[in-house]
């Protein structure tokens, strides 16, 4: 067993919510896990006589969407809830479903989840902080009750996991990250086919927007920061979506001696902010709280409404701050 | 059992050499796979009452170096080849341990590899074209025959596994590489730790150079070739080494719509060339043969002795006649 006491009680679950109808959310500008999960949790609830239905307040991002499959899969403008109840996959907060579903449904039934941060908001909780990903946590429990992955569930639940450890390269990805994908893989999950959607495709217009970035790379505090900045005009004149910059803030964190990378993009009238750290000793989590966002120890983000300089500024005072802060309460200088 | 027939075999090679002096070589500018593969082989052939030492025309790379850990090791140029039998590893040829090392052992008593050009040149071979990684071929045939994997040997097969699957993304990364790898978790193998030191402690000199790269960058033949250089000044501009365009030729291959990426650069003198393709479909290897290299279809090289200018031209016309008869005995027009 994987994960007994989340699987005996999700199979509990199961078992009350036969002959109902449930609404499989996830998260705003959904990832590869939040979808990998939500197609992967639809359709074993439907194999389980439960009429499921995936429904996001986004679509899918382009290297994703050929993961949905026949996914049963509704756009939250034109879903009708009612009769419906609800199960989170990848959410932290309820808020983070957006408005238009948190008005839609005031109760999750079922919160799925693998942030530290989640605060069991649903009535049924599955939240494993210690994972991967949402789909480590959904594929353990199907294989711990032998419910059925079929191939396109496997192959959605192994994007989630590919997706959320960085390629197998975050400090999440254990043995049983990798006994899960075995297992995936003889569920038909294809590792190559994956990598093709992924990552071979890419449009020319984002390694141009990546030339800008690379180009845009500042260090700071004796190089233990690196801040690189994506403008409108970037997107315009090299024709690059905003989904292309996703992993770009690797290439800041990813540098010899930097201990947090950043990336600051204008985004939709507003200014995102992605925080990688090189350990989840930085907490990353607490610095994005500071500008009104969240998430992971080594990975977080925020949104802010002041203008691109003044976010940088207030950012790298903010994170020569916590960096010593984080510094002192280990207990060492420097790295 | 990973190898039944491989691993009975090994059984019996382990048996003969008890007691015995053995030097395992590796391949010119050694990668992951090949200096992996030393590692594990030499610590457990030493583990094995046999004196093993792992010799090398030249130096791991600075990224690999710290997983040769306390394994016996020489370079050829000090290496004393007397009472020494020769296992090679990761190489397709007698030849690619280089001149000095070919001429000390004209006989190689055991050949492992996982290149499918592999004549099988040994006296016993263990060669599996099919798998993703030399260190792949070791790892099941230690799992299957019982032997130690200590935590250096696990991580050091890891190392090959990622390094030659391309972080798990060739279509060689089957349920069986998960299943290796959830194992060499279990010895001691940390994929994290790998990831640091593989990814994560990148010179500012190595983006700066991907930038000239990613500015060459040019498409032909309908979009399907993507070349780019570099040139000797891109590197004394930057500060790079050569070794840090390892892996850039994936942005050229990764680009939507191409078939095959290139990248051809000026190195000690040389001119070498770089192929990748999306799919084994394009025999890359017979590209890289009409240019005196050779290596995996969807992965080769060559290195050439006329100028940057001249290459590119004639692998231009090369790579576009090659691929028209790809696509006729596919029967296919177009990918």
């Amino acid at each position: 067993m994987y994960f007994p006491e989340l699987s005996e009680r999700f199979k509990q679950l199961l078992a009350e919510l036969r002959g109902r109808r449930v609404a499989v959310l996830g998260h705003l500008r959904p990832d590869g896990d939040c979808i990998g999960s939500q197609v992967a949790l639809t359709r074993v609830l439907c194999s389980q006589g439960i009429d499921a239905i995936a429904v996001n307040r986004d679509d899918p991002p382009r290297v994703i969407q050929p993961f949905v499959g026949d996914t049963p899969w509704a756009l939250a403008k034109d879903f009708t809830p009612e009769g419906y109840v609800t199960m989170n996959v990848d959410c932290a907060d309820p808020i983070r479903v957006g408005m238009l579903l948190e008005g839609m449904f005031p109760e999750t039934l079922a919160n799925i989840d693998h942030h530290v941060s989640n605060p069991s908001y649903g009535r049924h909780n599955f939240v494993a902080p210690a994972t991967s990903a949402t789909a480590e946590v959904l594929a353990g429990m199907f294989f711990d009750l032998g419910l059925p992955v079929d191939a396109v569930t496997a192959q959605a639940l192994y994007v989630g996991i590919a997706t959320d450890t960085g390629q197998f390269r975050f400090p999440t990805t254990t043995g049983q990250v990798f006994e899960l994908c075995a297992r995936l893989c003889a569920c038909g999950a294809s590792p190559a086919e994956v990598a093709r959607e992924l990552f071979e495709q890419e449009p020319l217009a984002k390694l141009k927007l990546l030339r800008r970035y690379l180009g845009s790379l500042r260090l700071y505090h004796s190089g233990r920061i690196c801040i690189g900045v994506l403008r409108e005009q970037d997107f315009q004149e090299t024709g690059a979506e905003h989904e292309d910059a996703e992993g770009f803030v690797d290439y800041a964190r990813d540098l010899d001696g930097v201990d947090i990378g950043m990336l600051v993009q204008e985004f939709e009238n507003q200014v995102k902010g992605s925080l990688r750290a090189k350990t989840r000793a930085y907490r990353l989590d607490q610095l994005a709280q500071e500008f009104g966002g969240g998430g992971h120890a080594p990975a977080a983000g925020f949104n802010q409404h002041r203008p691109l300089e003044e976010v940088c500024e207030l950012l790298l005072r903010a994170a020569e701050v916590h960096l010593e802060k984080m510094d002192r309460e280990r207990g060492t200088v420097g790295a």
